[in-house]
């Protein structure tokens, strides 16, 4: 609460981007605080062009998307999230809550090692409430060959034995490979054409500080149903499908603005 | 020299993305040494995905804004180029030699101060060959009320009395100010919708690392034109014309996207 606060001292509340900047100003205070790889920042730069030219809300398909990963990790047997150093800076709160919702662990699996950075993340997280954190203790990593050198090492209760990873925001590039070593895959990405979105099974192509928010408010619904529903939403969910639509969607967002921007000339 | 081979070691040549990665990492190094603002890396990020859904080359209306941009600056009585971290740390040698060429000079105006910034970027500037740099020293600095607060103060020497602004890199938002002030303003951003991109009388949409160059090859046959060639190969360009031309490059390459993308699924 301090953070946020502190945030707002920094850019005023009818700033008409002060979503937008906070955000970037707690990807900033994450890399200072080694939780955010500097890459990291750099990838934070490329969703927030995605996000503009998606419209900067949650579309249709996304919704859909949410809907159809929330069922999936109702029904999967030991669903994971796998956590980087970015969404724990981001929304660490409603990362906490939705892991104690879905019973589901949450992993610190990350691209960009560094010492410290594991320790400056699982302390993110158990401020913001979290208990069992997966990929701390080197004790409990094994190593998985068909993952990339970076990501081989995984926790032996968690992506190992996981048969759906969640994955808020991927800082590398093992979607592949998990696929081919049968997990099921949900991932949040704002590049609807990354190899990421590309492979996963579920694809949610919005912004993760406003996709976990919406998984959290249809959770409680979605548990009323039954597996079979729950499966029957999962199935019909087309994942290709859905991301041609977020790519119709910047289709239409650019044709829009070829005109529409430069009414801010005539002013 | 050293950064190059430095970086070489770092990303493999043939690796398909060194360029960009290269280009990363300059960013990253030139936040390290003060160059580069933290917002600075963020906008880095912003600039990758737009380059990338332009397809990362130089395009045809690229080229047009190019050579538009090259023979206002050569008719222009006191042209100015802005310099801010950014360009600093990614390309400061074609940078220096276009100020040679051009006889405009280097001014440092920055949104992001910081104490020591400007040192950081003159010395980066030095060590590229740059002679004078104006920006920095606060005797010769005037303020321009119609400019934001923290590029208000510009050098006397400078922007204050240029005809023509070359804006490489804009890091905030003052290309409407310096409308409004009777100057012209090239600037060059790879978000065609950005308030910079609508304002400027000439916007390079592409990557300041080809920018440059393209710059450099085609001065030397623009020199040899009159300045009434000149003046036409300005009046005929069309600014909004022409960032049209780019938005529906993007909407041709996320078009082309919607099933080549998928490809990578069936290998």
């Amino acid at each position: 609460m301090n953070e946020k606060k502190k945030v707002d001292i920094l850019i005023p509340i009818d700033h008409p981007r002060h979503e937008s900047l906070e955000q970037r100003h707690k990807i900033i205070e994450g890399m200072k605080k080694l939780v955010v790889a500097e890459a990291g920042v750099i990838a934070h730069g490329r969703g927030e062009c995605f996000d503009y030219i998606l419209g900067e809300k949650t579309s249709e398909p996304a919704k859909r998307a949410i809907k159809a990963a929330v069922a999936l990790l109702l029904i999967s047997k030991n669903p994971i999230i796998s956590v980087n150093g970015n969404v724990a800076a981001l929304i660490p709160n409603d990362l906490v809550t939705l892991s104690g919702l879905l019973n589901a662990a949450l992993e610190i699996n990350l691209f960009y090692r560094k010492p410290g950075r594991v320790e400056a993340i699982a302390d993110m997280l158990r401020e913001a409430g979290a208990n069992a954190i997966l990929g701390e203790n080197e004790n409990e990593m094994v190593e998985i060959e068909e993952l990339s050198s970076n990501r081989r090492r995984v926790d032996c209760n968690g992506i190992k034995i996981a048969d759906t990873v969640f994955v808020p925001l991927e800082d590398g590039d093992r979607t592949e490979a998990l696929k081919k070593i049968g997990k099921n895959v949900i991932a949040v990405d704002l590049n609807p054409l990354s190899r990421t979105s590309l492979w996963a099974d579920i694809t949610i192509v919005d912004n993760i500080v406003r996709v976990l928010p919406q998984m959290l408010k249809i959770i409680g619904e979605l548990k009323l149903l039954d597996n079979e529903q729950l499966k029957e939403i999962v199935s019909v969910f087309n994942n290709k499908q859905n991301i041609q639509d977020c790519l119709d969607l910047i289709i239409d967002y650019i044709t829009l603005q070829k005109e529409e921007a430069f009414k801010i000339l005539e002013k």
